[in-house]
């Protein structure tokens, strides 16, 4: 019996987890010794505001930017926090559709987040041009050009040229999330926006969340002198500094272990994921459904039949054992109807082709 | 000259830092592999909002609340972060001189800060009724009761019942903020607030900072159910959660090493401190100045004669390398001109005497 309730176990396809089978266990409790063993009082003590200097050098140097312009985080999307509070009561475009938590956020500090369209091949240059074109200039947008989440969509380079472009004609401030830009199982890396425009007025944050491990909660922003003060000043007043003993833990590891192979076992594991997902869609989905092909990242989106309702969907998928997040939950206004998130990087392929396959049942009715 | 000029390196007054020398580094060092080689994945990956659910229990246990109600935070500070934002454009208040940080957070979320003056015994109950007499009820009492900081006074037993039955004429919230309450190294200790009171009315926060180590930032705070759900939200869109690798740390330390040991450790050599610091400036310092007499935490509070500057003071005593922080910082409005906080905690007995003495020369002009 209990193996049958076991068989029936929820599949979940939700939470953007990474693969607990890639998180560096055993190189971590290494480091995690050897950080407190070698410099115990200082590791264990409060730090400064900006974050563990040298952490600070390492993020700096992979940038080529000032370290005097990273501030370490509590993972990536704090940065979001902090420019969101700057600009309190502001307006801030984002994609159509955007990862939910930034959304959240946005609410919460009164801040409008007007949608911009996108299309397979990430934010749509036009419709960005059009929503500069009229009205006040808004404070910021917010973007996530590679392996976007929900969508897995990379922004093409020559979108990104015109991106910057835009940037510099309406004065216009980017943040640039990119948590999952190294997690690349196919193609070559673009480069990122921040790298294009030369960080004026791209703001760029990323975590270890996802090459690393998220329980660390280490994500960094970096921000041009003229914001810089401000979110000093910010995450002083949030919580003083990032975790001492996480920031340094992380900089152990980044500089002792073989981060290289460590990320080439990750994408590997997520490439294979992704390829058990993309099979059993094929294999399962009735027609009618399409979804993105994202060549890294954690997540791929599903565009079902126009009459598809994701949440009524969800509600019997949750009877039958398998979770998603259906697509109104990315959208800033309406939207996302006949869409859900699925997520290949936080199950096994056989969970994969066992959830899909569930999942797929309910779509065929 | 080298030998010279490091007999003049600073002395520093200023931080409220835990002695280096009571940070438990080895056991520390254990409880991190410990930690990671016992449950590697679920420590290094994301958690619950509210915390890591044995660290909860543990501490609710410790207050005899129910452990929903504790929520794990990024040291204690960043419980009044939440209620900051919770009553953002309201009315606190405060006791007067108070902790400068919790008054920029204030000032951050344009919460004004009413001061409520305090004697030797702690807040006065008869200034907080007229506070609470007039107007607008405030929106909650910001309290340190036990080794304010800054003045290390702690509220009689006498004034604590008074004050919670004020909490319940006026429907008061409290925030007890008691960072410093195990750091005893005389008397016996009152009853907190929170226990007088039950936890209806009295929020309660508290950290790891000063009794395991600071650079965790692992603190708690424990509202009711009225509060605690929005305090939830706040956490998750502040940083999802804290670390959960300093969580079960922090866990693993409290479960497994003898603390009770660690803190008579802290309590022995904070208890020294202060008697280094009180016999120095009773040695040293001219007639006109007083200061107060803690039975535990970090910090003492001088009162100088009328005509003192403190702020010009801290000018010259930086030349002559030696630092505190002025009393003006720590009151809302104006006051505290002729005052300065000093932390004992975070030199040895031998650097205090040198310090007040260098201090003390120039009080005398």
């Amino acid at each position: 019996m209990s193996s049958k309730l076991g068989a029936m176990e929820t599949i979940s396809f939700a939470r953007g987890n990474p693969a607990h089978e890639c998180i560096p266990v055993e190189e971590l409790a290494d480091c995690a010794r050897a950080a407190v063993e070698r410099d115990g009082a200082t590791v264990l003590s409060y730090g400064p505001v900006g974050g563990y200097q040298p952490l600070r050098e390492w993020i700096a140097e992979r940038h080529g930017v000032d370290p005097g312009r990273v501030l370490v985080t509590n993972g990536s999307l704090q940065g979001m926090v902090f420019l969101a509070e700057r600009f309190r009561g502001g307006r801030v475009l984002v994609e159509a559709p955007t990862y939910d938590r930034p959304l959240k956020i946005l609410a919460a500090h009164d801040v409008e987040a007007a949608p911009v369209a996108m299309d397979d091949e990430g934010l749509d240059p036009t419709a960005l041009e059009q929503a500069l074109g009229g009205g006040p200039r808004p404070d910021f947008l917010y973007t996530i050009p590679t392996f976007q989440n929900p969508s897995g969509r990379t922004l093409s380079s020559e979108r990104r040229g015109r991106l910057v472009e835009l940037s510099r004609e309406h004065d216009l401030l980017v943040l640039e999330d990119d948590p999952y830009g190294l997690v690349r199982y196919e193609g070559a890396a673009p480069p990122t926006l921040f790298e294009l425009e030369g960080g004026d007025r791209v703001a760029y944050s990323s975590s270890f969340s996802k090459t690393i491990a998220p329980g660390l909660r280490v994500g960094w922003l970096s921000a041009s002198a003229e914001h810089f003060s401000r979110l000093l000043i910010l995450k002083q007043a949030a919580d003083l500094h990032t975790s001492s003993f996480d920031q340094r833990l992380a900089y152990v590891y980044l500089t002792e272990s073989d981060q290289a192979a460590h990320l080439r076992t990750i994408c590997h594991a997520y490439g294979e994921r992704f390829n058990a997902m993309d099979v059993a869609l094929r294999d399962h989905l009735p027609p009618g459904y399409s979804w993105t092909n994202p060549e890294g990242g954690m997540f791929m989106w599903v565009t079902g039949p126009s009459d598809l309702d994701a949440l009524a969907l969800l509600q019997r998928a949750i009877h039958h054992q398998v979770a998603f997040v259906p697509g109104r939950d990315f959208f800033p206004t309406d939207g996302g109807r006949n869409h859900f998130r699925l997520n290949f990087s936080n199950s096994s392929p056989e969970r994969i082709s066992q959830g899909v396959s569930r999942l797929a049942g309910l779509c065929r009715g």
